[in-house]
């Protein structure tokens, strides 16, 4: 039923089937695949992480670091004596102490230096003027991060959850959609649908990778809704497979859109996968366009992304 | 008169003339869509929106932004007591102790720090080093926006307001131009023409989307002015369509120049379109070009971008 | 001799000898190309103007602004009185009480804000406050400038200084060379010749232009140099013409490079120009060529980048 | 034995034996090539330098920097007269008058300005107010660098250290094999693989270049790894060599992958070499790939990367 010759070879998986974990590449795009055999640190690459983690990982990364070498700088003053910052109250015992470096230093690593508690011995006006430059050095990365996590490019496209089999021409065709959601607008975008089985070939279970020919493959713009249709005709690894046999063989459907933000000037890619048991048997989109009721401007209603309805 | 096989399917917009506005894109290129069915908050890109505002209003915004995050400050301040900033004025009533507290937050955020007033208490420092924190962070991303609004890679090309319907070889044409305007250069041009308009087809009325053939489509460089020609040959979509056709079948000519800064080396992107009632028809272009009375420069005369006659 | 079916009208150049000056493009690769029709802050581009001047234009820029907006501020201080500024000496007269104001103004614009003269009047601290934030504001943009310009992606390659005609084959052929000259490393470069010359038609001059044929137009890497060969063959715009038909003709030789710097990751672009008086004659480049004494290392001698001798 | 006209010429290195070096290319891709004839600062790019040196050495040159400008201002003041410091403890010789100059330098440049020294005389406030304006200008350039250097797109490739030459489908193949090692996607790799070897053609010893025809040259993701394979069957410059003439004949092996980083959306580049003595005859891989316990992810065990076996 599978035509060996058209397998590809070239998506960076294995064929071994014995490597393969549930799904290739999870929802959001990313890869099913962990790496081992090499040390933590080398494995972890900061910016990456601290562009990734969640809004409120990073805030709390970033206040953490904040009291953290404030604390450490407060430590130091203490250590070489808060006499030496002349201003502090030097009254009410060792904690009140501690937290008049703590304040000291606060104002020293943000450069506001109100001058109140101000530092007298050469050891602390040494401490003082590595921490003032530490923090100029710190926070500007720190910001920098800040604007590269604000600034960062993003697709903003949202797949349907579902790919479909649906009636097309005289047979069938897969099909899913996709829409941008923000006030962006990409151009020139193009679509790449690799499908991945399983094949019991002489007792062995091997993966096969197939790219399947699109219907269309490259738009001019995403203004509207795309639906990406792939015919199942006799040329297809789908023809003739039903939905049970879209389990068994463990049928993964790999996408990625690559787009051009025509505002930030930047291409910008989305991937997104289909595993067999989300994808549904005998069923077509329900329509998300319409006009304003004065007839100025097209409508797009996302909330009918996922809209199918089942064909007999 | 309208051969289908050579329509396109690929520009992104929509068949259904019901589901259509006046115009595909505006004259500044934005599409002519609206979504909906998403929240205000997921459809909102704050970078594309802060980006894309005009300066008056982006100007604005950080004004607030100031005013805003001072004046809460001003009130934690007031709220816990004035009487812990130490230097401030006290004797006045309470709308001076207000401002005193603003004008101290003021010099805590943008780390001026004077010192003549400065937290004493626990719970005033406290907030003074947050708020200096908050200061650097926040106005940071500030800075990072307009650097990244003044440098945004822009094409600062100007296309003629019109199109026109030009003699041309033995037949006619379909013209327009653009020049840069701005002190920077684009090498490497290519523009993509897209032509739409409305058929009757078995009493419903669809939408047709062709590539306009171009006699030039790529230029080295965009050093004087490019006048763009689609000739209306046999195979042209625009063969045989008078002025009056032009409007009926709601025609839309959608243009797309892709370029190279060859100074800040981004690729850039401008897009335009022209609706029927723009096309003028039976006229062609005024030159635009000369040369210095030395001889030793060529000039390019913008004014004339848009200047055209009528020919009988 | 010249063959009109191979000339090219994709250059953005115009064909009107007319409107054409001594030079399309300058050794630096600028087009040779004045503006005019648009008022001169629609013409100027901020960014271009402050990315291109040189450096001490720049630096001088800078210190205007810096000595102009402290000026102007501490005018305001001086107009709302400086006895609203403690701590300012005012014993001496206005230009000391102005001197006084305008130190005020770069210890507020700079945010170092020592304290020693702090506003104590309602307006003075409006004032001091809308400054501190002007202060933070303007300098980030002007630092942004800073590493933008320093930071920008060129190709640093040197060109030779003259394009010579030498034997090639068995017959001739146009070649000039070119090197990097620092420390940076480009890979995948190709490059683009483009050839103008002057004809006479019936009577009126016109320009025509050849994308010139390379022998090799695509490299791997810049890692020594390279010499562009076009083989003068029949086919060749330039076959059979001497040297004193070179200049006759006003031949211009207009070469693009386009590459990728291997360490920033980023795409360049560098374009020079050759015009007729450029172009020796019967001569041929001696190498640049050797290794290190230890034979560890190639050696690039780029101080005969533009060494020939010429040939009988 | 080799095939004269499969050689490529466009490697932008040279054919010259005799200016050739003991490797093209060095195992981390950068060129084996020294520059004459320009001057150090010409040659020198201040960019490229401080993204590329080590993170102790930029640390150290940064340091150096806030020390150097710290002395040099302190100097500035004490030639001025460190009693126009208001504050500083004159009491103890001119080495503490120093130590006071540089703290109050410290605390203009870092714009803490703590205020409990400050300027009082015209010529200290000028020289203070051009400091506090260095401050912010050169900082800013320092953490522009930081920031540059910490988010610099990098391919984070590792390549197996030995290239092999194992068995291949009847015959053999020269394989190596790479993979990513940080948590970064890379998408659209391909692979471009250049060969070099030493040819004595009438006694005169050139260089031949040849590209590599690979079986897969291109793919999708690198989400695992990738054995990049060179049939050597009759049409490749290797058929019939011994390990012997491998070296003989100087071979060596340059690689350039070129890949999409799906996370920043940026192109990203890693190149390397093998030199006849890092390739190893009849050897072959050891697997990388198994997958978690769980089966819920596909595992990559980059302490293997380099692992083979003899082939007997």
């Amino acid at each position: 039923m599978i035509d060996k010759n058209k397998t590809i070879d070239n998506t960076g998986f294995s064929h071994l089937s014995s490597a393969e974990a549930n799904r290739f590449a999870n929802k959001d795009g990313s890869y099913n695949v962990k790496r081992m055999g090499v040390s933590f640190f080398e494995r972890f690459s900061i910016l990456h992480t601290l562009l990734k983690m969640e809004r409120w990982q990073f805030i709390a990364v970033i206040l953490i670091y904040y009291l953290f070498v404030n604390t450490v700088f407060a430590l130091i003053y203490f250590l070489i004596g808060v006499e030496n910052l002349k201003g502090a109250k030097l009254d009410s015992g060792w904690a009140n102490e501690l937290l008049q470096a703590f304040f000291f230093s606060a104002q020293t690593i943000t450069t506001v230096g109100y001058g109140h508690i101000h530092p007298t011995s050469i050891s602390a006006n040494i401490v003082a003027a590595i921490e003032s430059f530490t923090g100029i050095l710190t926070f500007a990365v720190i910001t920098g991060l800040i604007f590269a996590r604000f600034s960062r490019p993003q697709a903003y496209i949202k797949f349907s959850e579902n790919a479909l089999i649906s009636p097309y021409k005289s047979g069938k065709g897969l099909m899913f959609r996709l829409s941008t959601f923000k006030n962006n607008q990409l151009t020139d975008l193009n679509a790449k649908v690799i499908l991945s089985l399983h094949v019991n070939e002489n007792d062995t279970i091997t993966t096969k990778f197939f790219v399947l020919p699109l219907e269309i493959d490259k738009i001019s713009s995403l203004s509207m809704s795309w639906t990406i249709v792939h015919e199942i005709n006799e040329d297809s690894p789908l023809f003739g497979m039903n939905a049970k046999e879209l389990i068994e063989n463990k049928v993964e459907i790999m996408v990625q859109i690559n787009g051009f933000d025509d505002y930030i000037f930047h291409t910008v890619q989305q991937r997104t996968s289909y595993i067999a048991s989300e994808i549904i048997y005998n069923a077509k989109f329900v329509s998300m366009l319409g006009k304003t009721d004065d007839g100025s401007m097209s409508l797009v209603d996302l909330a009918k992304l996922n809209s199918y309805e089942i064909v007999k």
